[in-house]
């Protein structure tokens, strides 16, 4: 290890005390995104991202409008010809709700067991302050930075980053760098360390199915009248074959091989005993399907395959009791996760066309897209950060981390891939059994030690980027 | 025509317009029975009806409670051995919603183009209140009436019955009867008389199917949790063939086959042009299926066969946009009309055997049974007083009435039957077209002026019932 790195190392060290005053500073802020009534909230946090990164010596630090929240700026470029990197986080929150679920308040940051309970300590204050200290603890004890160091902190990602895509090309030049790391993500097993290197893409599109004009009675129309409801059951039912399956033709069209190194690491992550399918199901509160699937065979599942899953349906009565009503119409929401090879639209069109076969004579089919969709991501099994990512975790954790996929979708990967044409790493120290998206979020303070030390590590390290390629 | 009844039907003439009054002096009182928020004009109107059948000349006028709206009961049994006849209606009405499509206000009565408009004209207050107002014609202008007249009119047509079998059940003795005549009921189309001699019945359930204890996001999970909508549009689907028709098993087990006059009845409403398939779907706002059914086809899909509706499908999200979730259920209500053999019970445990004969494993699924169902009516087909009410329509509408099926469920006929052991014959002056439970209900005065010489008569016939058993 450099001299240098020792320093910062110990001085990451001597003040985490200190920083974790700050990160409870930073989730008192009810940033949340979703609701117009935090819009006030959302503009402190920004200012508290701004402001730290001031603080910590960035240059250009800035609060850049967009239609919605602004997203936070800033850089540190001051060793030319060194690989300049672009740091990815979000400072918003998602609700709190429902509040009544929560031990300590959500906006009340408290420790527990080695814990800090609060929303947004997981995802994404926590992990995105991580880097902050550790760029300041480089500048404070060398001076500078071994590389160049961009921020972009944005304010919609709990709300779908609806205005991002616009603003990584609006401010393309700036942004330009060689690669971007996201401190947003979380490690998949708190037991297992893990780095993930694929995500599936997204499509999403709303079937409508419209019979009469208006609801009738089922009484005197039942038999004669068109029911959308039945005719939505069977087109929905037509999607997939009995074991689910996707059955739409040209649906798997372009789907390429998954990385290797993925179907490696859904072996080893089953002979550690990290995924067992019984403990699976029980988890979620489901019961057993028989057969039981295979471990491996569910992790391809949630992984490596695409998906054509029904998020709601809606049509006619839904209180209690009855009511004789044959509906106007029927709906169904619908999104796909695509895998590598995969064109959202091309997905999108594949089943419009099989539903339109499929919808009888004497009702009219309507299909609502839901956007561009995205596609899925996959990093470069070869890519010099990706290992060194791999490395710094292996020396910090004891063992080297499996490389996993996400089941979810990552828009960032795409965006960033089409707009600045450069490759994400991940590199988070959240959890993903940190419920971030639930009552009692909590950030392991074990994590977040060990974060600062792994990006101190990681900054030293990327300034061999460029020399690796 | 005998003097007496020339006497009752001349005094009726003279009378319409005072009649006329007291039809909307009765509209003006907003007795919605479903919204609680109309509890006081429900039991004014139960007053209005008691107050009015006083007024008349009858006996024993009583207010009932039950465990809901109240019912009026009143009598007038002057004539031993003569017949005793239970006239049924109720003066509760739908709700009046959506308010703004009304022309003029639902409980301000506004006569246009011979037509009273107001919510409850039709459904029933207008068709209840000729048989007390031809009872009081007899009454004041004969000294007596041919037979023995008894009135059962309750407040809770509009919100299912739920009190109703009780009701009648414990009143027994006191409804004692040869008959019921029902004046709630409709004519299937103004230009053509009919009578109503069968009507579906019904039984209800609902189907949910559970996967996980919560909803799930479908971008983690997609693949590898069970999803509840997809396995409930699978099962829906499995419920009938293509063409619409029940696959269920034993579905149709016990079913009879229908009143070869109602075949004639048929034939006879396509032969006059009453019916006509292309009118049917441009009618509801439906575009044409092809091959387009024929008319007689539909007639038997509405009113002889019995049917598996859809009245309503919920599960996961159902707002603007996406939500990524799979959701932990979802859940289809189901309405079945029965026609005349099938057991409503056995038809439901058909369905429920059909359906957990197909659920997969890994899913568990709740069945909600709605009650006891209510079997198809019938009238016997050579019931004399089904004779005589076809014979005054015959004289004074100009034609022979049609004997018609109802493809809704009447459910009075199936509990005066079970409760009192006696057939109920309909004779209402209503007209299936007259939105009774849509903005602007009207009640055509046409039918008001007929209806009242109709009763008039019907009471003077009705003396000769026993002679013709």
């Amino acid at each position: 290890m450099s001299e240098d790195l020792a320093r910062v190392e110990k001085f990451l060290a001597e003040n985490e005390a200190g920083y974790l005053e700050e990160l409870k500073a930073f989730c008192r802020i009810p940033s949340v995104s979703a609701d117009p009534a935090y819009r006030e909230a959302i503009a402190q946090a920004a200012r508290f991202v701004a402001g730290r990164l001031q603080q910590a010596g960035f240059d250009r630090v800035s609060i850049v409008p967009t239609g919605g929240h602004p997203v936070v700026t800033a850089e540190l470029c001051r060793m030319p010809g060194a690989p300049t990197i672009l740091v990815y986080g979000h400072y918003d929150v998602q609700p709190a709700d429902p509040l009544e679920r929560w031990t300590s308040p959500p906006f009340e940051p408290a420790v527990r067991d080695g814990r800090l309970y609060a929303r947004g300590s997981s995802d994404d204050k926590g992990p995105l302050l991580i880097p902050i200290l550790a760029a300041e603890a480089w500048l404070t004890q060398c001076g500078s930075l071994p590389i160049n160091l961009k921020f972009l902190i944005e304010g919609e990602e709990e709300s779908g980053s609806p205005h991002f895509s616009g603003v990584v090309a609006a401010l393309r030049d700036s942004l330009a760098c060689d690669l971007v790391v996201s401190a947003d993500g979380a490690m998949w097993r708190a037991d297992l360390p893990s780095v993930t290197v694929a995500s599936r893409g997204l499509a999403a599109l709303d079937v409508i199915v419209h019979g009469a004009a208006k609801d009738l009675h089922s009484g005197r129309h039942g038999g004669s009248a068109p029911n959308p409801i039945r005719v939505l059951a069977r087109l929905l039912a037509s999607l997939h074959d009995e074991e689910g399956t996707v059955t739409v033709a040209d649906f798997h069209a372009g789907v390429i091989e998954p990385d290797p190194a993925i179907l490696q690491a859904i072996d080893a992550a089953i002979d550690v005993g990290a995924f067992d399918p019984r403990t699976y199901f029980t988890g979620i509160g489901a019961s057993l399907p028989e057969p039981l699937p295979s471990g491996r065979r569910l992790l391809m599942r949630q992984w490596l395959e695409p998906t054509l899953e029904f998020n709601g349906i809606h049509g006619g009565y839904g209180g209690a009791g009855t009511k004789t009503v044959i509906p106007s119409q029927a709906q169904a929401k619908i999104t796909c996760r695509l895998v590598a090879g995969q064109d959202p639209t091309a997905v999108k069109d594949a089943i419009a066309r099989h539903l339109r076969q499929r919808v009888p004579s004497g009702y009219r089919l309507e299909i609502v897209d839901h956007g561009p969709g995205t596609p899925a991501f996959a990093l470069d099994r070869d890519h010099p950060a990706l290992r060194m990512t791999e490395d710094i975790l292996g020396e910090l954790l004891g063992r080297q981390p499996l490389r996993v996929a996400m089941g979810a979708t990552i828009p960032i990967g795409a965006v960033f891939r089409s707009e600045l044409d450069v490759p994400t790493v991940f590199f988070s120290f959240a959890t993903s059994d940190e419920d971030y998206h639930a009552p009692n979020e909590f950030f392991r303070l074990a994590n977040f030690r060990v974060g600062l030390i792994a990006w101190a590590r990681l900054i030293d390290r990327l300034k061999d980027l460029r020399s690796c390629d």
